[in-house]
């Protein structure tokens, strides 16, 4: 019989940690044993792994004890915390938070991408951020085919991304905007919890993401720029690709969209061409059909683990330039799903 | 005592119209009599002008015996069948649909932008598509100052962009939502209203406004890259500016957003410069503070006539290129203000 494996959870009570543990259930990963790891406010609580009860426990250094694989999104400070504590005590982790991303020898992987990377792990493998995740998806084929030069995105980001509480509070926005009352007295959280000034969401558009920095770009930005460069480029400030962001924040639940333009070295690839390298590529759907009104949209990607492309066409004013549609859902394939496919593959690969 | 004027507003029931007559009498027109048109169906209904009771009529040629301004809204056929009626009996037409924008010896003006062009009118003045009006108002400055070589532009468009049907069915649909219910049977109007399918925009991204046409953009896409070029270059086929365009419907009643990337030609240029421009430029309010989270949102530009510009940056990758973020109520800076302002300046010039 094969190696089976005893996976925790962290911050399985989370929009993510939920969803890491239907993802889980769902996976090849022979799993021996799964322990859910939350604060002390949920511990106690029962949630289900494959139909069978498991209680949620408080997250201590000791409860990594005898656990191979380590599934994180409990916030950057936590996994900062803990997961040094796991690692010292033999676990592999799958870190979903920003805490390690930028670390020299953490690797920064989307497995279709940049699997081989995976290899030099020294026991954190970091998952990137659900905008980058998406949009390498929709890029990387196009970069292996053509080579790529450029990136402009502008995102269109659901309120999840912020976490459960964000989206109750843009749904108690949106219900008393119908009603007719204030929605001013809703905002707590968005833009992002620990600025100072918040704001409604629903029938809103919010242009910060993450906090804003003295460069003038969100850390969000930030993050799409760099996060971008090292899973494609292997170094986070190569000017190889030169990437630039725009993150908005829009009243959608679930699922991300991303207005992509983006030049190629190749100047002889058509849109036909592109269009063939995304759909051929692992993990993508080529949803781009425009006689019947065919394109990503939010509400079809919610609960599906591919990246859906669509809207692929040619800047005619500029050679070898290129604009594209890209949606997925930001809890799947921008979380749970490439943290629970990273520990798959390094099962797979023989690395844990 | 100085002229004063009989105007007729086309299409007055409407989304555009009821804030055509509210701009009509803020104006400094002097209007001597209003006459509200609209189609047979509408015929009858009585609304207010400065405080004063106007029955709604049916549009007929004869409407327009004694009118000297037209300000229409009501749908480009609409136009195309009265508005030469209206010119053969002297009037002087302020057209918001999109029927004569291309003609070449018809105006497509922005009044702080090309006031100028006016003085070449037939009898037909048009008013731009709203996403193209907001944009060119943040971009003149940096035009004039620095010159402008290339627009990338993604969108964040309002529903009542599509008329106030298609905001109306966008509230049922997000009351349906919160309600656990399906939102598929409410949609009925949006993307747009002669397509074949029909989506559910709440709580959902829609990446096509109006038609999509077989070079792969939508029509929305189309106006913008040619229209703009129309405004600031008067040549809407000039490549001395190369523009592109992403159009999406977002969930939002009022006030598009929209990302625009742009490059300069005077490589020199800082944002602090931009910025300055674009805060002296009349009728544009910037809004770029991000120590204090101040940026433009929709929620804040409902009901005013000015254009919110915020988050201008560097790209730090590439020279002479930065990003901003615009955002105007469509209905009027997009629409009625910007119609009715072109006819304020139609009679300071003497040119009606």
């Amino acid at each position: 019989m094969s190696k089976q494996y005893n996976v925790a959870i962290l911050g399985a009570t989370g929009a993510v940690g939920t969803r890491m543990i239907e993802q889980l259930a769902q996976s090849t990963i022979p799993v021996k044993h799964v322990k859910l790891l939350a604060s002390k406010k949920s511990a106690g609580k029962t949630l289900q792994f494959k139909g069978q009860p498991v209680t949620v426990e408080e997250t201590t250094p000791e409860s990594f004890d005898g656990v191979d694989i380590v599934l994180s999104s409990a916030g950057g400070s936590v996994s900062k915390k803990f997961l040094p504590e796991a690692v010292k005590r033999g676990a592999v982790c799958v870190d979903n938070t920003s805490a390690f991303r930028m670390e020299p020898d953490v690797p920064l992987v989307v497995p279709e991408v940049n699997e081989a990377a995976l290899k030099d792990h020294h026991g954190i493998v970091a998952n990137p951020n659900c905008s980058t995740i998406q949009m390498v998806m929709a890029l990387e084929p196009v970069r292996r085919n053509f080579g790529l030069k450029q990136i402009v995105v502008s995102t269109y980001q659901a309120a999840s991304g912020a976490g459960q509480s964000a989206l109750n509070e843009m749904y108690q926005e949106a219900q008393d905007f119908l009603d007719g009352k204030d929605m001013q007295p809703d905002a707590h959280i968005l833009p992002t919890k620990g600025d100072k000034k918040h704001y409604p969401l629903a029938f809103n558009l919010l242009p910060q993401i993450d906090v804003l920095e003295e460069s003038g770009y969100s850390h969000e930005e930030w993050k799409m720029i760099h996060e971008t460069k090292k899973i494609m480029l292997g170094d986070m400030n190569s000017q190889d690709i030169k990437v630039t962001a725009t993150c908005v924040r829009v009243p959608v639940p679930i699922a991300h969209g991303e207005s992509v333009y983006f030049t190629v070295e190749d100047e002889s690839a058509t849109a036909q061409d592109i269009m063939r390298v995304v759909a051929d590529f692992p993990g993508n759907v080529l949803e781009d059909d425009i006689a019947h009104q065919i394109y990503p949209q939010p509400i079809n990607a919610v609960g599906k683990r591919e990246t859906f492309v669509g809207r692929i066409r040619p800047d005619y004013e500029n050679k070898g330039a290129f604009n594209m549609w890209v949606v997925a859902d930001n809890l799947l394939k921008g979380a749970a799903w490439n943290t629970v496919e990273n520990a798959e593959r390094l099962v797979a690969l023989g690395l844990v």
